[in-house]
């Protein structure tokens, strides 16, 4: 088991007296991605990402990375997902994920290193940001899931509820995927709030339960254009966050229907996008 | 002047009752980086990095980025710096910035595509971060700035009447420099964190004032891994986030003998390293 938090000597100032005591910092370390694939030459081996993540649901990380960039698309496509590398110095964390593709299925590296330049370099080129999502292959959102308004307000709570090392740190981002019963289905944490996205993503895409077309997902912070756009691939129907939307988060959720909702907080949220599937 | 937020149509839902009515979000829109520099051949441009930022002060993001990745190291190497590309289809903004570096500036793309990969890595190949930044030429942190305890609690009430974006969209980061009096020498906001402070460290490199040997960096939300390369890299002494560090924002704070300051609200705050420089 990964330590999420560790315990170091701080100095507290208050009120212009200071004082030495022990606090919990959130751990933060690197996680390298290495993909074994086909070839027509044979099996390959390249690392394809590094991401500065709390250790703990690596092999969920991973399977949701890969899912988000289009490189896997049903659970049989990774034969094997297992950590590797010689422990890190300082902590004796393994952080290198190694992720082993069953041999049919293909892998365009070019494609995965154009990803993100696609789909973010929208606006820059004068393609909107439809059209570039369009390119690789996200349509709009459909589907009857319905979420009344005291589903909605009852999830911070319990998402609060389940996150185990924020209360001890204060300083971790959490995700979590719920029904419209208002059960929590998967609840992550990680220092960055992509990579808590991703864990659920990819503990929901390893159960078999992707595209999650009844579940919302929630999210600490702010809903970015980059948090929109993994909840549209992972065809959940509702995103929300605690703080504000940002404009292109806006504008994607409306193009694509996914309802969008912000500073959902107390018995109080905003809804930017999607209104239908939020009844009273 | 760029937008930096707009407005929406939303429904505000409150005590299970939900009404129209108007909101403000930040703009988030893609920043494309364009490169030109000598080569053996003649003159060359690439696109060296897209970021997601809030519009507004191009000119610095794309200078603090550029002396953050080792490519330019005083304001002389940098020729001209301007918005260039159509128009966004939707804003209007120009989202494309162009960088001509002065002729005898000698550009390694390979390190620049190596650079986070490098510093990254720490942990992962079992090299230790203090080794992994030393190999970009990172040392330890000296001066004799010291910062005294009623300057640290000043600076948050400082800030939040500096920004002007958060109020409207409480959607923003904001980063500031300031001197030991306590006075801010620039505020930028973002929906970035990071490019927030690379908007600041752009500024004050345009203005010929790094190393800010004399100045602290404030940041909303948690202070990271990267967040406190940045400070470093700037020779900036003190480092404070309004919420928590990471484990490996403060090993590294540590090595490099940097100032590192977390939970600055009201008159209280936490000194994770390099309490020598606080005063009372």
């Amino acid at each position: 088991m990964a330590a999420s938090s560790h315990t170091v000597k701080i100095s507290r100032v208050a009120s212009g007296q200071q004082a030495t005591q022990s606090d919990s910092v959130a751990v933060e370390e690197p996680l390298e991605i290495r993909l074994a694939f086909s070839t027509p030459d044979g099996r390959a081996t390249r690392s394809i990402s590094i991401t500065m993540r709390t250790p703990g649901d690596d092999r969920e990380l991973a399977a949701g990375f890969l899912f988000g960039e289009s490189v896997v698309h049903q659970p049989d496509d990774i034969a094997s997902i297992e950590l590797c590398g010689p422990p890190a110095p300082d902590s004796g964390n393994h952080n290198v994920v190694r992720v082993e593709l069953a041999p049919d299925v293909e892998v365009d590296l070019n494609r995965l290193q154009r990803h993100f330049y696609t789909t973010s370099s929208c606006g820059v080129c004068g393609k909107t940001s439809l059209d570039a999502l369009r390119v690789i292959g996200v349509e709009p959102l459909g589907g009857t899931a319905l979420f009344g308004i005291a589903t909605m307000t009852g999830i911070p709570d319990k998402l609060r509820t389940a996150q185990t090392t924020f209360d001890e740190t204060g300083g971790l981002h959490a995700a979590t995927a719920f029904d419209a019963a208002g059960d929590l289905v998967v609840t992550m944490e990680d220092v960055g709030r992509h990579n808590a996205v991703d864990k659920v993503i990819g503990s929901l895409f390893l159960q078999g339960r992707l595209p999650g077309a009844e579940l919302g997902l929630m999210v600490s912070g702010r809903a970015s254009f980059e948090l929109t756009q993994k909840a549209l691939v992972a065809g959940m129907p509702l995103l929300a966050a605690v703080s504000a939307p940002s404009s292109l988060a806006v504008q994607l959720a409306s193009e694509f229907n996914l309802t969008l909702v912000g500073f959902l907080r107390g018995d109080t949220f905003n809804i930017y996008s999607g209104q239908h599937r939020i009844t009273e």
